[in-house]
C-alpha cells in the first residue's frame, strides 16, 4: 500500500454521480501525473459509460438484494469460514519466500509458486502477464549518533534513495518538524543533515515527509535528509516506503528512523546540543528486472466479455514479509474465487483475480494491466490492499445508481458487519483503468493497527488473525458475484 | 525487573499475619537461595519484630487517616502535578547516558549526574556506595537462517551467556513448546540448537525458558539454546534477561528471538524442513567492576534511627534506556522524596531513597544495602520496578494490622485511584532485607503492556505518560509519609 492513500483522498473527493470529468489529473505520492498506458493524464472521476451498466438498478432497494441474492450470501459467508487453508497458505508462502520486493528472485519464486498452485486448484485461464520492474537494492546501511554520545539509530534507508560515499555522511542534525520549519530555518541547513521529526496525523498528511523530504532538503542546501518514521505506533520499529527525487536538484540520501530515535535526537538539539550524525547507505539501482502479474478466472456464463477485476498486489518491501502489505490483500480475493468456484456459483460476467506486481516502488504492475487489459469491458475493478482486519464494508468510486445498488448488497454482510459502503474508493494497482472508466472499490477493514505494521520488519502473518481473513474474503466473495451478476 | 516478579510470587504465599516462618528459602529465577550477607538463606516470611511497629494501629481505619493525614494527602496529591520536571529529567537521563548496564561507563556517569543534581536540590546525605558488580559484555552477535532460506533473525543474546566459537555454531534447530516435550525428544536433541517456543502466558510461567533454558538443553546434548522472547507483544522485538548455568553441565550460548522469528521457525519444522541457524555470539566476562547505591534522605523529626527505605534500580539492560525498567521507578521515588522536601513535610522517622545499582544481572546493589543497612531498624521497604503506568495500588508483605493500616492510608488516593492495597508485596532489591525481618511494598501499576517493553530496544522514556509519573509519585509520597510518620 503505497499509493493508495493518496488515490483514495482524491478520488474521495470526486463526484459520485457526476457525468462530467472535474479535469483534475491523479497524482502519485511523489508528485508524477498517473498516466494512462497511451502517456495520457488520469483524472480524477471515474464516471464514464462503463458505469450505465448498473444504471438500470437504481431502484433496486435491499428487499430485492435480499429476494436475489440471499441465499448466495448464506452459502459463501458459510463456507468462507469452513477452515482456514488460505491463511495457512499465506504463512506458507511468507515464511518460505520471505519479502517479495520487485526485483528480486523472492518475488519471482513467490510468483512461481501461486500459479502452479492456482493451477493445481483448477482454477480458469491461469497466467502470469511480463512486466517490466525497477531492481532498487538497499544493501549495507547504519545511521550512528556520534556526538553528543555514540549510539546507533534503529533506521531504514528509503526506497529509491541513492548511495551515501563509501565512508558515510557524517554532519551535524537540523531538526525541523515540518516543511514550514524548514523554510524558516533553510539558512541553517546548508551541509546538515535534515530530520523532518513530523508527528504521525494521518498517513496522508505525514507521508509527504517520506515521499518529499529528499527534494525539500536537497532544495536548502542539506547533504542528506531523515524523516521520523510514517507510523502511528513504534517499537523502535523504522519504516521504509518510497520517495522522490527531483531532476534539477541534487539526489541526496533519504532514510528513515524510528519514532524513538526522531524524539531523542530531537529532544537533544531542544536542549541545545549539537547532534551529529554518520549516515551510511550502499544502496543502488540495478537495471529494470522482470516480473509478472498473476492472472486466474471464473469465466462469465452469459458475459464471458464483461469482467470484474480484484486483486491486491503480491511485490512487499524488502523488510517483513509483506503479509498485512499486501499478501493478506491476494489471498483474500483469491479465496473469494475459490470460494465461487467451490460452491459452483458462475455469475454472468468474468471474475478475474489479478495479483499486480510492484506496486510498493512502480506501480508497473497496474500500469501493465491496464496497457493489456484497460480496452476490455471492465464493469468494476476492487482491491484490497488496506491490511486484513475486521472487514467493515466497501469504498466505491462510480455512479450514485451504482453506489445505491452496492450499499443495498453490503446489507448482506449483516451477519460479518461489513455493511457500510462509503463514497470513495480505489486501490492503487486498479488506478490505471480509471482512465479506462472503471469504478473503483476496495474493501474497508478495522486499519487502526495497520500503520504499525506498514513497511517494517515486523509485517508478518502473525498479525493476520485467521478469521478475518476469513470474514474479508466472504465479503469480497459475496459483493463480487453480485456485481459481476446482476442483470 | 529481573527478579521480582518471581520474589512477589513467592511473597505472596507467605502468611500475612503469621509470626512463625515457613522456612522455605527464597530463590533466584536462577534457582539459587537468596543470601543474607551473612551468608544464611532468606526465608520467605516477612514476620519479625519489626512489624509490631504497628501492631497499635489495628484498629484504626480510614477515618483516623482521613483525620490524620488528609491533608497531608491533598497537599502532596496537588503538588505532585504541579510540572513536568521529573519525567523531563528522566528524559535527560536516558538521553544522555544511554542504557546503563552494569560494568559500564554509561551506569557511572548516570549515577554521577545523579548524585550531582540530588545535592544540587539539597537533599541530605547525599552518597554513593560501593558495589563491586558483573560485567559481561554483549558484543557482537547474529543468528542467520541458512535453509531452508537465507533469513536474519531478530535476536539478544541472554546476559552471561557464554560466546560461540568465532565462526559461530551452525546447527539444525529442533523446536519444543516446553521442558516437558524436550524430555519426551531428548533422543533428538544432541549437536542440535534448541528452540523453546514456549508461548507467553505469565511472566513468571514463560520466564523459565529464559532463566534455564541453557541448562535443559545442555543436558540433552544440545549445541546452543535458543529462546522465543518472554513477551507479551512483539514487533519483531527480542527481549533480552537473565540466565543461569550449571557447573556440572557444558555452558552452552543461549540467546532470545523475537515472537515472530520463532514462529517462523516452528512453522517450517512443523511443515518437515529441517532448519538451519547459525548463532554467532562473542560475548564475554570481564573482570567484576565498581558501581554505586545511590542514596539520600531526609531525617526523621522524632526517630531518625528508624528508616523507611524507598527506591528502584538504576542499572537497566544493555539496549533501549531502560526507561519504564527502571529509570521510572527511581524517578518516581526520587520525586516522592522531592514532594515531601519541597512540602516541609518531616515525618518522624527517617524517609530513605535508594536507587540500587545491578539489580539485572546480579543484585548485588540490594545485596551490598542490606548488608551495609541491614542491621538498620527499617519500618519499611519499598520498591517500584514494575514500570510506571497508571497506579492502581501497591503490594504488601508483612503483618495482618500494618496490612490494614496501610489499606486505610490508599484510601487517601481516591483521586487518583490508586486504593488498592494486595496481599503480597516486594522488589527484587528490597528481597534482602526480608532476612532482617523488614516489611515489603511496592506499588502496583496498570501494567498489561509492560512486558511488550521489558529488556527490549523499545524501552525508551516515550513508552511513560508525565502524569503517571506525577500520580505514582504522589501515591509513593502520600505512602511512605504515612508509614514513616505513623505513631
Amino acid at each position: 500500500m503505497f499509493y493508495i492513500v493518496v488515490i483514495a483522498l482524491l478520488m474521495g473527493n470526486t463526484l459520485i454521480s457526476t457525468a462530467q470529468e472535474t479535469r483534475k489529473p491523479m497524482m502519485t505520492p511523489g508528485g508524477q501525473p498517473i498516466l494512462t498506458p497511451q502517456g495520457t493524464p488520469v483524472y480524477e472521476s471515474a464516471s464514464n459509460a462503463n458505469v450505465m451498466y448498473y444504471s438500470n438498478i437504481t431502484q433496486r432497494d435491499s428487499a430485492y438484494m435480499h429476494k436475489t441474492y440471499g441465499e448466495v450470501a448464506k452459502r459463501i459467508l458459510q463456507h468462507a469460514m469452513k477452515d482456514s487453508a488460505s491463511y495457512k497458505r499465506l504463512q506458507y508462502m511468507c515464511d518460505t519466500f520471505g519479502p517479495r520486493f520487485s526485483g528480486t528472485q523472492n518475488l519471482e519464486r513467490a510468483i512461481d509458486w501461486l500459479l502452479q498452485t492456482m493451477k493445481s486448484d483448477g482454477h480458469e485461464n491461469v497466467r502470469g502477464e511480463e512486466v517490466k520492474v525497477p531492481a532498487w537494492v538497499r544493501g549495507e546501511e547504519s545511521c550512528v549518533m556520534l556526538s553528543p554520545r555514540p549510539y546507533t539509530l534503529s533506521m531504514l534507508g528509503l526506497g529509491g534513495s541513492t548511495a551515501t560515499p563509501k565512508e558515510g555522511i557524517t554532519a551535524e542534525v537540523l531538526v525541523v518538524k515540518d516543511f514550514a520549519e524548514l523554510q524558516r530555518r533553510s539558512s541553517e541547513a546548508k551541509g546538515k543533515i535534515v530530520l523532518f521529526n513530523a508527528q504521525f496525523t494521518s498517513y496522508r498528511n505525514t507521508v509527504r515527509y517520506r515521499s518529499e523530504g529528499a527534494v525539500r532538503a536537497a532544495e536548502v542546501g542539506a547533504v542528506a535528509s531523515l524523516v521520523r518514521s510514517v507510523a502511528s505506533y513504534s517499537m523502535r520499529t523504522p519504516h521504509t516506503g518510497g520517495m522522490r527525487y527531483q531532476d534539477s536538484l541534487k539526489k541526496i540520501p533519504h532514510a528513515a528512523i524510528s519514532t524513538e530515535d526522531a524524539d531523542i535526537v530531537a529532544r537533544m538539539t531542544e536542549r541545545g546540543e549539537k547532534v551529529t550524525l554518520r549516515l551510511t547507505m550502499n544502496a543502488q539501482t540495478l537495471p529494470d528486472a522482470v516480473s509478472r502479474n498473476v492472472l486466474a478466472e471464473l469465466k462469465g456464463s452469459e458475459k464471458p466479455d464483461e469482467i470484474v477485476v480484484m486483486g491486491g498486489h503480491i511485490d512487499s518491501w524488502d523488510v517483513g514479509t509483506g503479509a498485512l502489505d499486501d499478501a493478506g490483500g491476494c489471498f483474500a480475493t483469491w479465496k473469494a474465487l475459490q470460494i465461487l468456484k467451490e460452491l459452483g456459483l458462475r455469475p454472468r460476467r468474468t471474475v478475474r483475480l489479478a495479483l499486480w506486481t510492484n506496486e510498493e516502488n512502480g506501480l508497473r504492475g497496474g500500469a501493465k494491466y491496464a496497457e493489456l487489459h484497460g480496452a476490455e469491458k471492465h464493469v468494476l475493478a476492487f482491491e484490497s490492499d488496506g491490511g486484513i482486519f475486521a472487514p467493515k464494508g466497501f469504498g466505491f468510486t462510480g455512479a450514485a445508481d451504482v453506489f445505491k445498488a452496492y450499499k443495498a448488497a453490503a446489507t448482506l454482510l449483516q451477519p460479518i458487519q461489513a455493511t457500510e459502503v462509503s463514497v470513495g474508493g480505489g486501490g492503487a494497482d486498479i488506478s490505471p483503468l480509471i482512465a479506462f472508466g472503471v469504478p473503483q472499490m476496495n474493501i474497508d477493514v478495522e486499519g487502526s493497527k495497520y500503520f504499525w505494521f506498514h513497511h517494517t520488519h515486523a509485517d508478518t502473518p502473525d498479525k493476520i488473525d485467521p478469521l478475518d481473513l476469513n470474514k474479508c474474503a466472504a465479503a469480497i466473495a459475496v459483493m463480487i458475484y453480485i456485481a459481476a451478476d446482476l442483470p
